[in-house]
């Protein structure tokens, strides 16, 4: 079920799932003014690429106590970003968006629970499934809003890597350019197939299978492995082994087993080392306008610790020329993920 | 004057300038073993693109007390990496390398100065003119060995880029393939090229220099301005104004004013804050076998700090899109750099 309102200032707000209470109030009660939003895509020569310049975000709330958290349910007397007092999945447009109209894009907030002291790897797989949901239903109206080229769902988990607000929350962002990424795939994938006559995820994800060392789990529908030339210290791959170009064609049987290996793995990450680790999640999708029988759906899950204690930083070769190193051997990386027990 | 020598393991090493002593012993008296080294440079074929895979590093030193620093000069008693005990400037062969024999590459070490509680911002000019004809003859030389694509000289300043040893010093990275950050920038000059007839960083500088509002300083020689679409809080990219290829087609005067523009642009970027401001200073030559006519030499400079108390993180757009966004308007990040009073 999918309930949809608008927050005080004008934002869409989308719920999925059942409310707690019946009716629950979903009427934003607070004075909220319109943010100000100054977002440009700059586009940048050297690189041939798009830079967001978002001068109004630099003081955007970072770590709020607990009794503050906005993305927490709204209770009498502390509304907050989410009206409904019990929901089970909320989307919503970012207030302190990198992407505006001004800039063509859009980002959006995606609650994975009301429970502030849960993360995505403690959600059943029917919660888990709702999530999978909302990403599969934002990314098909997202992807008919005039100019957007590519949308993209992810997760940033952990102060390691920056993260704000610790409820557990991930974010969409609607891009009005195929990002440098996803065009080096792409540019990528057309060498191959003109090289080769066949598909590049196809055949990345054939090697992996027929290795097997770096596999880390499959399934009938899906294969997780560490890839050969990972660059992150853990980072896991996972493509449905269907080749797809986006969220909105898996099955209902795929999208099922995608949520239980996906709580499988992200429960590993949490025991690789003392503390849960810091990650980031990122589904990559085909872009909207070109190449979708050419790119393969996958989801890229990577943690930035290398040791308890420890974080892979991006300096000079990283940043500097995007040439990774990696500590970690990709076959050590799943040995250490298959060897948790969970 | 350049003095060759070994250190106990075999790695070379290169005095550049005086002594304090003469003759200074240049014996290193260290029991070392060769280190364990394994590198490989394994292929992303997703990304086009190479990884180093380096499983000897994870256990380098990290941020050692200052009496156990191992780039301070040798003292009776307590060699370090570095035999004779006055110096100006050294270079040697990284002994956590992250190219190595086996992945085809090569890691150098550039001392700045003997002095462990200097910083490059603080040398004076004659000083800068010695590290720079270091990183000039390095190039030459690594430019000239069997397998080497592409010769980059840098420095990672401050503990919150994953500095490990906080003696001032920068590295050179002499890579056996193009880097994906190279590639993108020769890819997006012979586009330009084909487009206008005209060179891409000519075109980017005269821009620069036309429009003015990013201009930072400049000399007779060189142009520092922060990009239009700058990724960093605060990014500062300082060309010659005759393009040249890479360090070593340089003019002693070319030279000069360089080490005097540096200085002070450094020197801004330590007062922007209320501490020094951690940085990567990078610098972009052209690759050794091809397009040599097209690249422009130039470094790229810039903090990840985008307030005090306050970093840029790499979260999910950049990590996983390679999308960044920028929080502070290039124009503002210009204008603050030329009000700081050095």
């Amino acid at each position: 079920m999918k309930t949809q309102a608008k927050l005080a200032d004008g934002r869409e707000l989308f719920y999925y799932g059942k409310f707690a209470d019946d009716p629950d109030p979903l009427t934003d009660t607070r004075p909220l003014q319109p943010g100000q939003m100054s977002s440009q895509a700059r586009y940048d020569p050297l690189l041939d690429d798009w830079v967001l310049i978002t001068g109004h975000r630099n003081d955007r709330p970072n770590l709020p106590p607990y009794t503050e958290c906005p993305l927490c349910p709204s209770r009498p007397g502390r509304p907050t970003e989410v009206p409904a007092a019990g929901y089970e999945v909320v989307v919503f447009q970012n207030r302190y968006s990198a992407l505006t109209p001004e800039s063509g894009g859009r980002c959006e907030v995606v609650i994975f629970s009301p429970d502030h002291d849960t993360s995505f790897a403690d959600l059943t797989p029917a919660q888990a499934s709702l999530v999978l949901a909302a990403w599969t239903d934002r990314t098909a109206e997202l992807s008919g809003q005039a100019g957007i080229r590519q949308v993209y769902c992810f997760e940033n988990r952990g102060r390691e890597i920056g993260v704000s607000l610790s409820h557990p929350h991930g974010q969409i962002y609607a891009y009005p350019f195929i990002t440098a990424r996803t065009s080096r795939m792409l540019t990528a994938a057309r060498a191959h197939r003109d090289r080769t006559g066949q598909n590049l995820f196809d055949d990345i994800l054939g090697a992996e299978r027929a290795d097997g060392t770096r596999i880390v789990t499959a399934g009938k529908h899906w294969t997780a492995f560490v890839p050969l030339a990972a660059r992150w210290p853990v980072e896991v791959h996972l493509y449905p082994n269907r080749r797809v170009p986006d969220l909105t064609c898996l099955t209902g049987n795929e999208g099922n087993e995608f949520c239980e290996l996906y709580l499988d793995i992200l429960r590993r990450f949490d025991r690789l080392f003392d503390s849960p680790a810091p990650y980031i999640s990122a589904w990559h999708q085909a872009p909207l306008q070109s190449d979708r029988n050419q790119f393969a759906l996958h989801l890229e899950l990577f943690t930035i610790r290398r040791s308890q204690g420890k974080l892979k930083y991006l300096a000079g070769t990283e940043s500097g020329m995007d040439a990774f190193t990696n500590d970690i051997t990709p076959e050590d990386a799943a040995r250490r993920l298959r060897e948790i027990s969970v």
